[in-house]
């Protein structure tokens, strides 16, 4: 199976409003809810092409139950997340009828416990034992070290498994220097771990940094990757427009799926950019429309070049 | 004991951020929660009191569970929330700590089937029979019929306990016709009833539409009586800065409260402002600060007079 980590695991509520006005009462038109955080958002993409995966990370509260209760009702994801005491955070999406934009308000999460913190790393490494890669994804809750990513990448390199991670700041930093196979960050995240705003340079230097791949992705410049097997630029082929949340975690998916499949290095990368394509031209935030998906992964522009053997 | 029933009931979310903008992201710096819906925050204010309250309504999902449990931890109170099938709603109050502003939205609320409606009417009819008063407030959720409070009030007269009525729009017009014993309107519900913006007379026409005694909270300018027993006005000492959330609740609880304990009429008007002074004052929004209370209640100004016997 393949696993998928997510420390800050989340309900994600979406609210439609006729129009969000500051120090004014709104009547919700709309509410609706499901698992958040990356790593679910992960695990989903992967269900949904095929897999089957094994989602881990913490759940408390009542949030967390609803959390759990959605997750089981989702075919191909198995839930492991790890109880602990504090409330599983909620994200609020206000959307503006009028301007179609969202405002967003993310609760900061539960504080985990020392022993919550060691009984993760237990199911952590059991679950290590039965899967075929694994994705660490996303913040990290109060109370979690900062070096958790780090510890979490040299178990999976202890246990043989691929390790892709996706984080940002001084988490990612850690982690990066614990030498995972794969590195996902967008262009932010990557500029801030390497002061470097040159993707191309920057990517490179993370490699030093300990990556063994990197793939960068740049929003609508698609994606940028750069690995022992060589160097491509993997673009959309028309200009999408819609909703970008969730994008990046179909990156992910897609680069894990490509992974476990053992594709070469363009075939994986048309795959992320065609998954994130039909996330950001789906109707529901996050969701990613199929044929949308079918149509493009075989016409995804990906140029470069393989290293000399 | 006091009866409450809160047909719309909630849980209240408050968010603290830094300052609010729309369609930007957020970090929520603090989160509270606690049970919501008018007749629930006057039964914690009768309990607050000494009274024994048993508050009643719908609860459903993993909301409802939430909003029970914090209920039934509020010494005093007794939880006879019916269960519904849809999850009971929230609201999400955002507080910007730069100005102390709040935006407000409002989940609609779940939508309640005729049997769970029809559950509902036994168990009030059965909860009747042990109430001393009872206090019908707030909004319907779908499904419950716009005529519900006229009924509710019709089996509270044929109980023979005294029924207070706190809603607005058509549930209002609807309820008033069944003659309850006492109306709390606000200024802007009672000329919504009336159409008329001159409080004194509207509030003279609500009683000709069949309340036998009128409440009027007039905001700043406290609480306008109209009875058979005389006509009374209510004004708190000074002008009082804070928080207005709740402070109609805690009108309804502090009339309530006068009524069972008999009091004549100043004084229960003198007890509603002063509970909805220190409503106002209290750190914490819909809690009321006992000390204000216990000084304002002795001072409240009540001008009036009493109908010639």
């Amino acid at each position: 199976m393949l696993l998928t980590v997510t420390l800050n695991s989340a309900l994600d509520i979406t609210y439609r409003v006729r129009s969000l006005r500051p120090h004014a009462s709104h009547r919700v038109t709309e509410v609706s809810e499901r698992p958040g955080g990356k790593g679910l958002n992960v695990a989903r993409v992967l269900a949904a092409l095929g897999h089957e995966v094994t989602a881990t990370g913490f759940s408390g509260g009542a949030t967390g139950a609803v959390v759990q209760r959605r997750l089981t009702a989702t075919p191909g994801v198995v839930d492991a997340l790890v109880p602990v005491a504090a409330p599983t955070r909620r994200t609020i999406a206000v959307v503006d009828e009028l301007t179609g934009d969202t405002t967003q308000l993310n609760e900061p999460g539960p504080t985990i416990t020392p022993a919550e913190w060691a009984a993760f790393q237990e199911v952590y490494e059991d679950l290590l034992t039965s899967a075929s890669a694994v994705a660490l994804c996303g913040s990290l809750p109060p109370g979690v070290p900062v070096g958790a990513y780090a510890g979490l990448v040299r178990a999976a390199r202890t246990a043989g498994v691929p390790v892709l991670l996706d984080t940002s700041g001084e988490p990612l930093r850690r982690g990066v220097a614990a030498r995972p196979d794969l590195l996902k960050p967008n262009a932010d995240e990557l500029a801030e771990l390497t002061g470097s705003h040159d993707p191309s340079r920057a990517a490179q230097d993370a490699r030093r940094r300990g990556a063994r791949a990197v793939v960068a992705s740049l929003g609508t410049g698609g994606l940028l990757a750069t690995a022992p097997e060589g160097h491509w630029r993997a673009t959309p082929p028309t200009r999408v427009h819609g909703n970008p949340t969730g994008a990046g975690d179909s990156v992910v998916a897609g680069l894990l799926s490509g992974l476990v499949d053992q594709l070469p290095w363009p075939a994986r990368l048309a795959r992320a950019v065609a998954l994130a394509t039909a996330t950001v031209q789906a109707p529901v935030a996050g969701e990613f429309d199929r044929t949308t998906y079918e149509n493009l992964v075989n016409v995804v522009a990906v140029t470069g070049e393989a290293t000399a053997a």
